[in-house]
């Protein structure tokens, strides 16, 4: 097989508005199965590497109970005390692993790793969460809505609903940010947008969402919110950036999800995080645990994302 | 399902005696057809997530081994240097993994942190370890007297057997101390404790054993022991406890299982020790290993008995 | 079963020329099932336990993967601050973990360890790395050797072709450098070894050579290449050895296997290396990135060759 051939899931860009309304309508048929105790096992004797540099504890489990229901299994590697490319070339890693497993997801922090990674690698490699990007959560958050809010009347899921809907991000301008930004072009929805100042979207990342028209910034977070028919933030200090806590803490204190933003959005609208979440920082408690909160079906919904997601790239449609 | 139809099992007194002779029944069963490679594949594609906040051999070991041999699967967590409760409360990380697996097993320190995870949990949460219950390791060491002191003719176990019958509980009036106690009360032995001045078991749950009328207190070890059925003990600085050892050290010298000891119960005594064993502390070595010791049995028992135990919170009687 | 019944793998010397003949015929089956998606679930309900005192990324995922393609599953244990045998007796483990699993594969560092864990364990035990052998590597190497240089017309493997072949190993006279001593008494092939001084292969192992009359020293690197049918050599410092980085780097400075070297060897000459490696140290980056370079399927080849070994172990010959 040449290297050419492979296809990895590295941003959410990787994929077309046609790819992704088949991997919501997978993930949903997976998850029907799943639920009505159906086996459905697709990977089996496949092997999945997970290698993480940054702890997880939801991108673990749900890889992994997923990766078991698809009958396949899974190695799980820590890089310990040396990070990825210390011990041996990424190259040369990436080389032997992929000869001895069909599948490798990746948490790291340099986008760039996972990029030398997958370049060097026999098998396809997804990102589960690079200091750029983390398309897999987006996945999940996709499917959340649609499942909430673009059902047709069999209950299937029609991604055609998104479009014309709006997202309002409140927060920091990171991966899942940038994410956002890159799903809106692909399926034909807005985003409206809200970060501290400093914080802001990288301007590569910004400018092609300019050019696509598919976002509007906002200094206000209760105007971002205006209409929305979604809300969503983060934690204000992302995994890596431990030693900006203490900037952060001053600098997002007004960007904090509360009843008052949520009154601004559309009356229907939903609230999602991709968690852990802090209650009193990015998002009031009245916010998360009330009603229009769908933040555990969002954490669920990753396994079943990922399974389509797996067996997409192992066997193509089915 | 609503949460108070879950059956957990944190405490030793959560099963009546009749869920306990069919556990036990079930046990032999399944100890059975291991024995004779029969396949018995009963949680097929269910998951188990095992929350490791103490590090642990024998207890990872046979849950893991014992799930696998379930036709399930395991994704095994260490809280690493955060522990369970500081990256996102505890309520946060129950609603979340209990939406991915299903079925989870939990050593911890308090047994508060693992009633606050079971009471947001959406399935079955297992004691494997809190600083005030062990009960997954009395339900072995039940099983392991059963096996050499309560067999029918036809090789099965009948917990009727230990009706009347003694144990002599002598040093630490731990963890182990006190699910003997609760196992007595539901089960019907006797428990003869002898612990140091200073770590006696706690008042709370040595109100209830008064009441109950199944335990008697003795300030020599050796009179403790007098006619036992079953001596037992445990190391004299329990994980968690570290701190304390020099003068545990001190305090527990004359709690010693030694022949001595074991020369006032009944001749056909049993010894059992959970493990791992400090020879020429807690045990002797001519205790321990001799041939009134039962040890060895006693750890590959908790695989046995496991497996029967997450068979019924998954399944109910089969 | 008597513990002299089983089987165990600490030294390439523990089997006969006629069990390597089995061994990597089945091996050959074994991947060529793999590879052409055949399942082969021989170890269905069996588990390995493995146990990790020094760090690994191959030997992990190759008996991890191997094991679940062999339908049975594993438990990965690390021994973290505490080194097996600190927080109970080495003999206690043994006995313990034997119970619940059926195959232990042990990584540490005195060969004497994993000697007296086999003493005790009622189940198999493999050597997954010691400070003195690593015999997995080498049958990996020549299963990899085979396939370049011993195939017979319809593609299988003939161990007979090693007969009189030669491997010259260049560098440390260590735990490789030894295991190939024994292979070469065994399967009837020569060893040219050169070593800088002070980091020969032990006596004990060398007077075993020197008696079967398989091997030859050489003090310049460049002879001992001459004429070798393969040329491998491992890490200036392997792990364990970290303290004496600064005095290897200087005294293994004319050990690295270059092209000149390599021109020296015969010209079909193989090239290998068990991995991790420093190009520009031990390897010129020309060599193991060349076309004599067979290191990537030497890599791959530490699985299949180790899912024989399992299968041999626990079920003989099949």
């Amino acid at each position: 097989m040449s290297a050419t051939a492979i296809k990895h899931y590295l941003q959410f860009k990787d994929f077309t508005a046609a790819e992704y309304a088949y991997l919501f309508e997978r993930a949903w048929l997976i998850k029907h199965k799943f639920k009505t105790y159906q086996k459905h096992h697709s990977l089996c004797d496949r092997t999945l590497a997970m290698i993480f540099e940054k702890a997880s504890t939801r991108t673990r489990v749900s890889f992994e109970a997923g990766m078991y229901q698809l009958g396949g299994s899974v190695v799980h590697l820590t890089t310990g005390d040396s990070q990825l490319g210390r011990a041996e070339p990424i190259e040369d890693s990436a080389r032997v692993i992929s000869r001895m497993t069909d599948l490798v997801m990746i948490r790291t922090y340099e986008q760039s790793k996972i990029e030398r990674f997958a370049a060097h690698s026999r098998v396809p490699v997804i990102n589960g969460l690079t200091n750029e990007f983390h398309p897999c959560q987006i996945l999940a958050d996709l499917f959340t809505w649609l499942e909430h809010r673009g059902r047709r009347a069999d209950g299937t899921l029609d991604v055609g609903a998104l479009r014309g809907m709006t997202v309002a991000w409140v927060g920091d301008g990171n991966n899942m940010a940038n994410t956002w930004l890159q799903a809106a072009q692909i399926l034909g929805f807005g985003v409206r947008v809200s970060t501290p100042s400093g914080y802001e979207v990288k301007p590569e990342i910004a400018g092609v969402a300019a050019a696509a028209n598919c976002w509007q910034v906002f200094d206000d977070p209760l105007q971002a919110c205006a209409g929305a028919d979604l809300v969503t933030t983060d934690v204000w200090t992302s995994m890596g950036f431990e030693a900006e806590n203490a900037a952060r803490q001053h600098a997002f204190g007004a960007w904090c999800v509360t009843p008052q933003l949520m009154a601004q959005a559309h009356p229907e609208a939903l609230f999602m995080h991709c968690l852990p979440a802090h209650r009193g920082e990015e998002v009031a408690a009245e916010v998360i645990d009330g009603p229009q909160s769908v933040v555990w079906d969002e954490a669920e919904n990753r396994m079943h994302v990922q399974k389509a997601l797996m067996e997409y790239l192992l066997l193509g449609r089915q």
